[in-house]
């Protein structure tokens, strides 16, 4: 069964009208086509009765009759420049009490189809999708795990790169070099954030010379032809660590693979991630680890599940998701461990496998 | 006056109880901070009435207080990974009539604005941001004009790569190397089409080969540090072009003057649209001319104002936008000139300004 007669048995399921799926990783993830994000409308129109179809500017027409959109068999509908292509698609799905909106799509689109489909309450197409997107299929399995492998070569490199006097910006732009030379497609985030800067867990790429004794946080990720993206952090040290990082740095370690340790199906996602907060809080860093233990990964470098406090999802096998854990001490440095791993029938396996130990350069 | 302080007053004017904006080119606008598009929220809001706010995630709350945002005296109220950040921002700006929301907010956030705010009517923020972000300042105008020198940069090399022989995919990594040397953060877009795909106004590159007398649309643009972008396009043939790609190259490029030169305050849109198309049409090519003429740029590549049939809005100077007819002719050839232009008390100014006549190399 194709992704989309499985989306639209879902839909049916669900009791929704239909589905307006506007590019983005719900559209590619059910017809593998990569449309712009424009502002001119292109949207796939899964009804829970009758065929999809999919809403295409004139001149994305080509684009889309080249992608694996046409295999499917969907019914293109072009429009003109001056044409509506909200009152068009309400024109041909008539009355329906709900939709499901992609869940990227923006508001300068879902307050028109607000306006066209007054009477439709909006969803999101995720309510529907989520269980689709999140198990993954063996296939994206092996995606994952090649895009896995793909970044584990790029932190390969990371110590040759990490210098004393070089910037981070230096540094990241040589990172982002290495990423697309191991067969990513794009560069997602190359955060390389050194000596204090390790304590702001998104550290933006600075000017700041990396100095000896720096303990720098590298957490990369790109997004490999096959649409799958990777995204793995090591804790890397410039010489000798001060002593109040290499405390905690063990700590850390131990949390990541406790957390690892409990996946497992059946067990919910916020267990993982209290599995390592115990351990970082028993020692006395609790207050210093201010996010989540992890997200989802797949066509989206975050999506669900998340492996946050609140969330009893439970894990089943094709779960895939980060595992994360850090800790951040503000004015000092941080540390974050991160893997990607996939829930099997008999607990985790892990896509990045580079070491954990703190690598000294 | 700030941009926010501006922003405020005219929130007020329109009668709008508040904006919400998240990470997007709104939010850069406001307040030059370039927030990472995640699920956890940020959210600068900005009330009618009293001080705005910004909600940002615990663990960006670093980044934001490194960004330009953090000059504008505005308050961060951090939220932690099982708070409810939606609850929180409608707890502080209480009953509200209207709110504007982001022209990019995802559907996942906008759909919980609406269930936290049910009596709040959804509007765009763009009716309030448009007319400050449409009209370009000197420094905004500068700044695309850097960006017009990059990318015009990158055209001088382009007869330099397109060789019969090479694949499009070949030309096209070369040419996003020379957008990111020429200055650009980020390479937006790289169209290569050859041949038959010049006819696909937005062709991606592909591994077709480019063969002696083929027309090649080359339409490209990026980022600068500055946050404006560029976008250019010319059309090259690689040796002799044939007779039928010949006989309406000429016309294009006269559309193209005609429209810079229905350029000047006072004028429609959809006039400058029109100046364009009437001398393709005359010319017998008006059906395989199938799109607008233009789109505004700025933060974005393509914003307002559109040059549009049905777009009655008066240009003002300040205005910044594309110039950029095509004809496309399936299963043979297209071309396409592009110019950035920015309307002047006195008409056009081109920000593009590499020949436009036929480049045969």
């Amino acid at each position: 069964m194709t992704r989309l007669a499985a989306l639209r048995e879902a839909t049916a399921a669900a009791g929704i009208g239909a589905l307006l799926l506007t590019p983005g990783p719900d559209l590619r993830y059910v017809t593998g086509y990569e449309a712009l994000p424009l502002e001119r409308l292109t949207c796939l129109v899964v009804p829970a009765a009758g065929e999809a179809f999919m809403v295409v500017p004139r001149l994305e027409l080509p684009a889309a009759e080249h992608s694996p959109a046409a295999r499917l068999g969907v019914e293109f509908v072009p429009w003109d420049e001056t044409d509506d292509p909200y009152a068009l698609v309400a024109r041909r799905i008539g009355p329906v009490a709900d939709v499901g909106l992609a869940d990227r799509m923006w508001a300068m689109q879902s307050l028109r189809f607000r306006d066209v489909l007054p009477e439709a309450r909006q969803l999101l197409a995720g309510s529907v999708l989520r269980d689709l997107r999140m198990t993954k299929s063996p296939a994206e399995v092996d995606a994952l795990r090649e895009a896995g492998a793909a970044i584990d070569a790029v932190h390969a490199l990371v110590p040759g790169l990490l210098k004393a006097g070089r910037t981070e910006r230096e540094v990241g732009r040589d990172i982002a070099e290495a990423i697309v030379a191991a067969g990513h497609e794009t560069v997602d985030f190359v955060i390389v954030a050194s000596g204090p800067n390790g304590a702001s867990p998104h550290h933006e790429l600075s000017q700041r010379v990396i100095q000896a004794g720096d303990p720098v946080v590298v957490d990369i990720g790109g997004r490999m032809p096959s649409g799958y993206c990777s995204d793995s952090t090591r804790t890397y040290s410039v010489g000798e660590p001060p002593a109040d990082f290499a405390a905690y740095y063990e700590i850390l370690r131990r949390a990541q693979d406790a957390a690892c340790a409990a996946v497992r199906p059946g067990v919910s996602c916020e267990s993982v991630d209290a599995a390592a907060r115990e351990v970082i809080t028993e020692a006395g860093y609790g207050e210093y680890f201010i996010h989540r233990t992890g997200h989802g990964i797949g066509l989206e470098t975050h999506e669900e599940p998340y492996i946050v406090a609140g969330n009893t999802e439970p894990l089943v096998p094709g779960h895939a998701f980060s595992v994360e854990p850090g800790v951040y001490l503000p004015g000092r440095h941080g540390a974050r461990i991160e893997d990607i791993v996939v829930c099997t029938p008999s607990g985790a396996e892990r896509l990045n496998v580079r070491p954990r130990e703190l690598v000294v350069v």
